[in-house]
This record gives C-alpha cells, structure tokens and sequence, in this order.
C-alpha cells in the first residue's frame, strides 16, 4: 500500500483502516514517509474528517511512537485533567495537588503557552528554581513520595505528534476535531493513567468559539478515551470571561495558592473543586476535596511536589514594578469581561508569547479582574494592571476599554459549566 | 504574508490574490518554500478549485518559473495542438507537419507515455536515431527551415511544473482541475505560440471517463488560454474506442505515415484534417490541409522533420517477432472495442511504462482494430497482436475478451468529436 493511495482514500472521503493509519504514522515517524505526505493527508482529513474508530486508531499510532508509561509501574489509581486552554486557567496547579492529597496519583504532562493562551510550565516557573524537566526517575520518585508531579512533555512521549504539531502549524491543518483530539489524547495516554477529566473551553478566549464545535471536540475526546479503555468525561466551560480574578503567571500562581486554602474566587474555586470530584469519581476513591483543602493536606502536598522539583516557595513570588488600577468609566453591572481582549492585553504586558522561541514576564498580568454580573462604581477599579513597563501603553489601554462593557441594568452571571459530556 | 496564511485562505474557500499565487509559486520553484506547504495547498486546492483567474495567475507563476519563449524569435504564426492523452492518439506525429506544410510554425513540446497512455516521443523514438532533446538552436533551426519541430520537455521549460506534477503524484493531488489546467497550459504557453488547439479525450481510455469531467476540463484550458491573451479552441473526442487501427509506437508511426498519403483509417485520417483546419483558421492562415496531403508537400514536411531530428525513415520501423490475429468468436457487429481494456493489453506487450523509469518496447501493440459498428465474421481477426514474447498470454487473453462485445444487431459508428469549446 503506497502512502499516496492512503492519502487518495481519505481524500474520496473512504475510511482508513487500523493497519492504513498505524503504517502512515510509522513510516512519518521514522522519516520514511515525507513532511509532504503527511501534510496532504493532514488537509484530507481537515476535509473530509475521520470517524471514532480512525481517530482512536490515529492517537494510539501516535502514542506508540514514543514512550508509553506502564501503568503498573506506579502506585494507586492514576488519574489526570486536561485543559484546551484558555485565559486565566491556573485550575492545574490547585487541582494536582488536591486529587493527590485525597489518595490518587496525577502523573501530570503540561504545556507552555502560546498567542493568548497561558500554560502551566510557564506558571510553575514563576516559582523560583521551579525544574519541569525532572528525570524519569526523579519523576516517578515524586509521583510515589508526593502523589502527583508536574512537568514538561518529553522528547520521548509521542514524538509523531511533537513532529506533526509543527507541521500542521505552518500547514493550515490545525482546527480539525480528528487532529487535535489525537494531538491531545497521544501524550495523555502515554502517561500510563486509568481516567481523564476534560475541561473544553468554549468562547472567546476558547480555541472552540461556540457551543457546537466545542461539543464536538468534547464528544471526540471522551470518545476516544473510551475506546482506549479508559474512563473519561469532558465538561465544557465557559471562556467568554477570563477564569477567576488573575491572569499573567505568578499571580495565576497567587490565586492557585489561595484555591488551595480554600480562599479563591467562587468560579475557580468551584471549578477546582468540581474537576476534583470527577476525577476522584472516575479514579473510584471516595476522598473528601473540601477536607483536604480545610485540612491543609492539599496545600502540603502541593508544598512537597515543589520541594521535589526544586522550586523555593518561601522566596516569594516574582512582582512587577508597577501596578496600576483600570477605573471602570462608570457605575453599573459588568455586562462584559472579554477573555479575548483581556488575554490579548496579558499578552502585550509580556505575559505570553507571539512565538513558541518567544521569553515570558512571569510577573506581569492582570489581577483583581471584575467578573459579569457584578457591580462597580465609577472609578472603582475593573482590574489592576502589573507592568514592567514592556508595552504600547496607547494599544493596552484601546485593548482594556474594549473588554469592559457597564449596563446600567444587572446583568445575570453565566453558569461556568455549560455540559458535561460523559463516556 | 506567510505560506500557511494562503493555504489557509483557500482551505477556507476564499479566491487567492495574484500576488499570493505568484509568490507562493516563486518560493516553491527557488526552494524557499517546501514541498510540505505545497502540498497542503494542492490538496486545498482539490477541494476548493480555483477560479478562472486563479487558474490563469497559477499558469502564468509557472510558466514564468522558466523560460518562456519569445514569439518574436520564431517566424511566421505560431500555433499548436495539445491532447489530454489517450489510446492509439497518434495525431500530433501527421498533424505537425501537415499544419507547418501549409505555412504555420508548430513549435511542438511533447511528453512520453505512462500508463496506459502513449506518448508522442516513444513514438517518434520509433524512427532509428531521432533525437527528441534538441539542443535550443536546432529546435530554432529546424522551426526556421522545415516549419514544425517535435522535442521533449526540457528542465528550462516550466521547472515549477515539474516539481509539482512529481510531488502531486504522491500526494493524491493530481485529479484536479486547475492544477491540470495549469500543468498543461504553462508549459504550452512557455512555447511562444499565438493560438493553441486542444483536444481532450473523453472515455473509457482517457484521464476523463465522463461528460461533465471532460466539459470541465475543456472550459478550464480554454479560459486560462484566453486570459493570457491566446486564440485557444478545445474539442472534445471520443475516447471509448482506440483512435485509428493501431495501439503501440512504431504500429502508430505506421498509421501516421497512411494518415499523411491520405490513407489513414477514417477516424484518425478525419480528425487529423479537423485539428489541422481549426489550427489553421486561428492562426489566421489559409491553407488547405487535404491538398497539402495530395501534393505530398505534408509527407515532404515530416521527412525533413525527421532529418533534421537526425532520424531515419528509411532504416524502416522496427517490427514485433510475432504477428498474431485475434478472432471474433462469433459473426455480428462490433458493439464494443474498450479503450482502456486495449491499452492495458498494449502495457501487457510492453508497449507503454507501468512507472516513468521503465523502458518500452517501440514494436509491440495492436493493429488492425475493428471499430464500434464495424461488421465482423466468426474467426474474423478483432486485432492483430505483436508480441516479443513479453507478456503473460493468459493475462492477455482475458484483456482482449473483455475488450470486446459482438452484437447480433447493427451497432451505430459513435461520433469521434462530442463537443466544441470555443474561446
């Protein structure tokens, strides 16, 4: 079977058998098989898309070009939770460290950010000396002694996805449900866990920007996940509206620490604490979240994962040398909070990254964010700006006054979990 | 603007600029841009098509990767014939000379066969010592002296051409329209003509099995050759039935030896004056095609053609080892004589190339061929067979039955020109 013939059945629309897909993705790995191959059927399948059966068979392709974790090799039920990323989204680093104080093991393999999108890596190295390139057995070592260990993906875990990834970046084949859930699903799987919780943001600091795209990434995922033997559910979340009341690294890091002592904000409080359920749910624990919160197990745990990965808490966080309040122009109800623009506005602080070669402020960011629904006053500040002073002052005021909307009238607050798609 | 950006466009449907196309194209041919994007976009163009102006911006980025030949270098009216490709399509080897006899320039390019189809070089390889690769100043020479000039295509004409038919060839790209159109028409328009006469084939035996297909096409060549400014006609032919009564290259250089006495079969013989007369009438000259056959002047025209190609006519054709006849097993009418059945079975004797790298046989085929409505006696031949032995007999034979039906009834002639697309 020549690679083009494969290309030619995906692109008369046809389905793609296992041992089609398993040889495509072989042969790309090892370089047998041309970037110009696989960017042709890249596009086919953006057209022409590929069903539950294919895109499980093109994640387990893509898992086994690499390392697979044993799930033997590790204690307890291991479970993990994946965000596609959104503005604000710290829940992570709570979350981690939370599940594992109450019994399971959460063998976590995150991302940096990139464009609007924050990452977990880049948070975590707010913590000075912070490592999230542990050695396998330095990994293991944590996720036995602390339950749970945070790191960067390894050129060892799913490298035909590492290589694919950048391929469908310059070949205009990223937004396709079949990629980006095989994409997702490779390294996740690869982490040797029993059950995966996903959180798919939807709005606009979403990569899904409406209801029916994100549901149907949702519903690939758990699909997916289901095939593969492994308990899965997906909750769908709004991103209209950054997540909690910080963006920007270290004080995403501020509000993670106050999450776990049970002093967050309602949404990324709560949210927390519902990823928590489900996931000790799929694990089949019966631990107590909130207890562990109120008990201080949670925040010792997270306190110990850092300690084993280097990272010095009591140094304090990285601060920027400005903050400086964004007064609402007028009293009312918050109508809008836009994660977009506040994302893009982090962005310009220096927060994220243009490009993926690109160096992160981890100081700056926004804080003290308004959410919809509440009332100001005229003058009363929407957020608080954490400035060192990198940006077009002009551009990141035009980008804050058009996030904000005030009505005069209240405005009801939108539900945060809008479905839960279950396995 | 970045190459994904344009890939991106058209994946989504929209009409790329003239700009876009062009620099995409220049970066392809120079290297700076790789076959990965290239591919990305073909495949997005597979879907989405191109519209005439893209078509003709495509064309024009491809044909000026090379170079492109000066009309004011050539005397006279330029004008040539282009076929899509078929079974037993020997016209161009009579044509050429008969359209320069009658006083236009035919500054011929013409490809070699693959597949089933036959191309014009094997063929004219058939005569001993004709050279095909002339140098520049021999083509301009013969062109200057005799009229017409048969070559290959050289790596000076339409390199951006040739590296994307070779990459469309592995990437499941090649059936689409524009990128037909403009693999064709660049490096036509590359030869500095004033006119242009197509022929596509419609069939059984041809790229384009039906109608709609065929139209397309047609509608597509003769759009792109008028937005460069050309006179372009295009005829669409038959291609259910072999063309003329021999299948193979020295058996066709037969049969276009018989076309220019005047003797041809009446199919080939007819369509051969058709295309003349249509290429004659663009190109703004009055010559009469069927006088130009009489006086022999058209015969005087190929000879001095192939003189000047360093060929040798009277070195005779090579022959086959074995001439055998094909039987009708029963007494009636000719109600089939497949196209494609045929050149598989000419492939089978080694008269074509299963891949570019074979080589062929120049004296084995088919000749003889009895047409659809043709009436024919039980143990009648259907086809002389000539055989060096290569083939499988029983493979053959099972060919050759399937290529033809007998009716017990008469069977009307089809007719060999289906349609007219006029510029």
């Amino acid at each position: 079977m020549l690679p083009q013939w494969i290309i030619e059945k995906k692109r008369d629309g046809a389905e793609l058998g296992t041992e089609e897909i398993r040889a495509f993705i072989a042969g790309y790995t090892d370089g047998t098989l041309p970037d110009y191959q696989m960017a042709a059927l890249a596009m086919a399948i953006y057209f022409n898309g590929m069903n539950a059966r294919e895109t499980a068979d093109l994640t387990v392709a893509m898992m086994e070009s690499g390392k697979v974790i044993d799930p033997a090799a590790l204690p307890g039920s291991k479970v993990d939770k994946h965000s596609t990323g959104g503005i604000g989204d710290k829940i992570s680093i709570p979350l981690a460290p939370l599940v594992a104080a109450c019994g399971a093991t959460v063998p976590m393999i995150s991302g940096r950010g990139l464009g609007i999108t924050g990452g977990t890596l880049d948070k975590l190295e707010s913590i000075r000396d912070y490592r999230v390139g542990l050695s396998e057995a330095e990994f293991f070592r944590t996720l036995e002694t602390v339950g749970c260990s945070m790191i960067g993906q390894t050129a060892e875990i799913a490298p035909a996805d590492k290589k694919l990834y950048a391929l469908r970046d310059v070949t205009a084949t990223v937004p396709s449900i079949p990629l980006i859930v095989s994409s997702i699903m490779s390294k996740k799987m690869a982490e040797g866990i029993d059950a995966l919780v996903l959180d798919v943001k939807c709005g606009s600091g979403a990569f899904m920007k409406d209801i029916e795209h994100a549901r149907a990434l949702a519903k690939g995922l758990v699909d997916t996940g289901t095939a593969m033997g492994k308990k899965v559910v997906a909750l769908i979340t709004d991103m209209n509206q950054p997540l909690g009341r910080t963006v920007g690294n270290a004080l995403e890091v501020g509000e993670s620490l106050a999450i776990l002592r049970g002093e967050g904000p309602a949404d990324s409080q709560g949210l927390t604490l519902e990823l928590a359920a489900r996931m000790l749910a799929l694990a089949g624990i019966g631990g107590d979240g909130p207890a562990a919160l109120e008990n201080g197990s949670a925040m010792e745990t997270f306190e110990a994962m850092v300690a084993c990965h280097g990272g010095n808490l009591a140094a304090g966080l990285p601060a920027a040398n400005k903050q400086i309040p964004f007064p609402a122009p007028k009293s009312g109800y918050v109508a809008k909070a836009d994660a977009e623009a506040l994302g893009r506005a982090s962005l310009l602080l220096g927060a994220g990254r243009a490009k993926t070669t690109d160096s992160v402020d981890h100081a700056v960011g926004l804080s003290d964010l308004k959410k919809i629904g509440e009332r100001v006053e005229a003058g009363e500040p929407l957020c608080t700006v954490h400035s060192n002073g990198h940006e077009n002052e002009a551009e990141l005021r035009k980008l804050l006054d058009s996030a904000f909307e005030i009505s005069a009238n209240p405005v009801a607050a939108p539900p945060l979990i809008i479905e839960v798609i279950e396995g």
